[in-house]
């Protein structure tokens, strides 16, 4: 393309506007410049990418939507410590179409080794991945893989968003690693033959071969002269169809795996710099705050048809366990009764099985939940006789008993359903004295009120319960903007008796406030964990990781559940539903929790430093959450804070 | 799927709402039912397609974007009159995913003739065509062609819609025709076989096959026993070659179009039945509204890189001449001069040449632009001596010259520009007294007021410019929702000595008024010819239907031009961008002033049978269009107010 272009790339897309004058190109315009595209078609194997492509990076909490804009491509710095992921995204915007039937294009996406002066490395396809970012409800949000090589079509005039995240293993070398990103436009009928095309080849190819041994099938008792020339029309026919377009790459002389190569990355190709510095601040193993989020099991067996308490049942429990906890979450899994009774628990197995016993000394596992009843009770009522007992009793001389807790019911809002909480937890405390019981709450009992007004009733909560919960964990949408009411709620609290303030987020708060519903900015996403840090809570608890309406085949369709705001309760996806993969697929709104409890252990490590005070002022000073309200909307000042922190606090 | 997932076929997805209890789904919701569906994965030639997508039908006027929820499938039916193309669109959304990497899945679309009782046909391909509606900035706009048989490619979470046109031949009989448009599911492998299987499949195949022929080359002079040997083994191999996966379709006994047919419309497929109901009105073939639109050269020149006045930029012009006829719309080029001075020519051949013939008797053709200058100045000032007095001696005896006009300025704003006008129109009238001077207008001079205020003024510019203009075309912007001022500006007319009032819009009106700005509503589109028909003007103005941001590439990425509304300007896009078709692709906007251009001819007819004031009063009572804020918003009162036509006209 002509120079004028080149130089319009960092131009945003139309926009309503008002200037005006639009219309003004014609005779004034000057001499016609063309392109040293050649007219007509484009080989994208002669072509520089960037010719075809617009390539620009965007930070992790960039929404990054189809009518996104281009951007100048700059280089990528990022900082991590070890035991963190990191992540950034890379947009695509197809400058010229050379796809064919459809589509812009395809790219392929290919990338290096990370590597440092030293020689360590991380490693690509390992320690650095790609997903596609998907829109769900228009929203960019699922983050489906694709595998290194794999191609990425885009479309014409939408953007395409890839998200690179760099997970740093806990014993990587501190240092400085480079290392690149490489998009390369490739023909289209490379990867996808059109479909007209394959067919008739085919059927050519195949009408020459049955010809060819119709020839040579009564060759028996010819004549010698006969077989030779029958032969040497079968050879010709060979070499006519080896000559085909189906085999023409196969012709050259490179193998095939050069091509491949030489097709991944070539000089055509657009390349990304990544800059990458490792530093020696390790993130703790176990979270330094629990974070307990809710899967629940009754989607698992719908959706994928597992009966409970069968084989298949455990496995894939097992395997939603495991993959969460890569988040840095504890999860429990749930289902829930009437009036919000709640069934929750973090194994699937008995307290006493190996199991149990392997997923409670999960050192990444900060908090887990124990069943108030057999997670095989189909109602409230069927208690197993004893069943509580022995499991208090089978983990209660534990060390990991400290992560126990008890979670009963969602919620409460009156005297009955206060009530049933006492008589639980009160068992639970006869068997345990120093068992957790974790209560949500955003309200005192409605039909009897503890004070004149809601916010008072509100607070006078743990006054009405103690001692049968431990764990009050109040809504945030309770507070408003008014986060001096933090200190309200804690006065109440009773820490020297091991009285502990949790807080959880749901359908509410909502926007402007932090929270993760789907359509929120990044950084709001990422604030709720800024909040909790500010705001002094030692626990968070989400009611709902997978929480999408009832289906029950893996791959149907996702909806959200109706009267919740879209993304609430739903964090991940089933993989089955964007490819052949059983792996779950996250969506931004999850990295973006990790991101935010990793920036909660960068605050904690530099308060734990130069206290806490300090560690409030960089908050403050950086501009990144100075309330709920009031936080960065651009992902510039999470840098500057996280850059800070490091540059203060390395050895 | 079980029963209770298919009775929610139409429920709407979800939305932010504030109804609560989403999370009560567990204990309490009764037994798990397994689908029927195979766990696991899912094959379409084994499921009904109904289980695997939604399928259902909307209006023309409807927006359908990816996030558009599914309905009830209903039988369509449809009313068009002769020379009339009529449309519909066919919405789909997967309800599970089969399709592997990143697709839900892949889709044939496929449709019978139409057939009437008396044998008559509407032949599907020809007569009714589909094309799928392509979001630009978002917005469903672009209607990329696919052939039947296409596969039309599902995401997961997206609604797809595609548009279905009827078009009538003036000659069909009138009668009911029925028919139907199949979508079946299929493998996505059959469509476009994975990139390894092809490749891997094909290097197999070459291997093998350049062994036959190295076995089979060196044969002369062998002896006959080694011959048959080396004969054997290639049969053997050949034999292998035609058993491998690439030809397994091909081995069966059916021919290849048995196998495509079965393939595209089986017992499996979900069947849209179409009912169209074909009357005797043949609408005229010449427009009765003559609506002149522009093409810029500029940008043609420039996109499809042809140099002016070459044989390809003729045939580049010809091209979209007779493209742009198919709506009804009679087209000039244009480009523009220094302040707004406008060259405009319908042909771009001189007066004398054959094309021009054939292009201005063209029956289809309302009016025709004549430039005022040669088509190959550079610039306003290179006049060609006696160009324009050739040019209209060689026009005004013809039988088509009342089609002509004369297009000179585009919104003249103040004395000087007013002048250039006077200046040009004096010579043309002096060559021709009869001869039709067009000028577009918004206000009067702004340096020498015409009245005290602006409304006032404007309405003075035809005295101001008398006897320089006959057509005065003034933006339906002044009206604001003021219908009742037409009254005013047509009283300044002199229709009796050949003055006539037409209307254009552009930037504005924008909304809620009339227009065919992206993101406007269907019926607002088609409002625009409402609006003229009810206010009366003979003739309609729109200045640019290919005006995108300048380009050099032919499938370049579509900008639009900064400070113009999103679509102001542009009715259809190059082909090029969306596939390897050199053919225009229309916008859905382009379609709906299509509709209104016939609605026009619809309401002429019932007018000229009943009087105008029957016709007000239609277009009032059925609720289509009663003033430039005040017309449906729904497609329903489109269709009674044409089927009151049909119901009250028909012979």
């Amino acid at each position: 393309m002509e120079d004028s272009v080149t130089h319009e790339d960092a131009r945003v897309p139309p926009i309503e506007g008002v200037a005006g004058g639009g219309t003004a190109y014609g005779w004034t315009d000057g001499r016609v410049q063309f392109s040293n595209l050649s007219k007509g078609s484009v080989d994208p194997m002669k072509v520089l990418t960037s010719e075809l492509v617009h390539v620009w990076s965007m930070p992790s909490t960039a929404n990054v939507g189809h009518q996104e804009s281009p951007r100048p491509l700059e280089p990528v710095s990022l900082l991590a410590a070890r035991n963190e992921r990191e992540s950034l995204q890379i947009a695509l915007r197809p400058k010229v179409s050379w796809g064919g039937s459809g589509i812009a294009g395809v790219v392929h996406v290919q990338g290096t080794d990370l590597c440092s002066g030293s020689g360590d490395r991380l490693f690509f396809g390992k320690s650095i991945t790609i997903r596609h970012v998907v829109p769900i409800l228009g929203v960019p949000d699922a983050l489906v893989p694709i595998d290194p090589l794999t191609s990425v079509r885009l479309f014409p005039g939408e953007t395409t968003a890839l998200w690179i995240s760099l997970d740093i293993p806990s014993s990587q070398s501190p240092g400085q690693y480079l290392g690149e990103i490489s998009i390369t436009a490739v023909k289209p009928d490379k990867i996808l033959p059109a479909q007209n095309f394959g067919r008739i080849e085919r059927q050519k190819i195949y009408g020459e071969l049955k010809g060819c041994i119709d020839l040579l099938d009564p060759i028996e008792g010819k004549p010698l002269e006969e077989v030779v020339e029958r032969v040497n029309s079968v050879g010709s026919s060979l070499r006519r169809v080896l000559l085909s377009p189906a085999f023409s790459e196969l012709l050259s002389d490179d193998g095939w795996d050069d091509v491949m190569e030489e097709d991944a990355i070539s000089d055509l190709s657009v390349r990304v710099k990544l800059n990458v510095t490792v530093w020696d601040f390790v993130l703790p193993t176990t979270p330094s705050l629990p974070a307990v989020f809710g899967i629940s099991d009754t989607v698992i067996e719908d959706r994928f048809g597992v009966v409970h308490g069968t084989d298949e049942w455990y496995e894939a429990l097992e395997h939603h366990f495991k993959w969460i906890l890569q988040y840095k979450i504890s999860p429990y899994f749930c289902r829930w009764g009437d009036s919000m009774r709640v069934l929750t628990y973090t194994s699937p197995w008995p307290a006493n099985h190996p199991k149990s016993e392997e997923c409670f000394s999960d050192p990444r596992l900060a908090a887990y939940a124990i069943p108030y009843t057999n997670n095989n009770a189909v109602s409230c009522n069927s208690v197993v006789e004893g069943y509580l007992r022995n499991e208090i009793e089978n983990l209660r001389m534990k060390s990991h008993w400290k992560k126990a807790y008890f979670y009963l019911w969602d919620e409460p809002l009156n005297s009955e359903q206060y009530n049933s909480i006492r008589t639980m937890a009160s068992e639970i405390h006869a068997y345990a004295p120093d068992a957790r019981v974790l209560t949500t709450y955003y309200c005192g009992p409605n039909d009897a009120p503890l004070a004149p007004n809601a916010f008072e009733a509100f607070l006078k909560v743990p006054k009405f319960l103690r001692p049968h919960t431990q764990i009050y964990c109040t809504s945030e949408w309770v507070l408003g903007n008014r986060e001096d009411l933090v200190k309200d709620i804690v006065a109440e609290l009773e820490p020297e008796n091991g009285e502990e303030w949790w807080t959880y987020v749901c359908m509410g708060p909502s926007d402007p406030q932090p929270n993760w519903h789907l359509g929120m900015r990044g950084t709001q996403h990422r604030a709720v964990m800024w909040r909790v840090w500010k705001e002094g809570g030692t626990g968070f608890l989400y009611w709902g990781a997978n929480c999408y309406e009832k289906a029950t085949f893996p791959s149907a369709e996702i909806r959200f559940r109706r009267g919740l705001p879209p993304g609430d309760g739903v964090l991940f996806y089933p993989g089955e539903v964007f490819s052949s993969s059983k792996e779950p697929v996250a969506s931004v709104r999850l990295e973006r929790i990790l991101s935010g409890l990793q920036d909660f252990e960068y605050l904690k490590y530099y308060s734990s430093k130069y206290g806490r005070d300090e560690g409030l002022a960089l908050l403050e000073k950086t501009g990144v959450y100075l309330g709920p309200e009031r936080y960065t909307l651009e992902h510039m000042p999470v840098d500057v804070m996280r850059g800070e922190i490091f540059a203060t606090c390395r050895s």
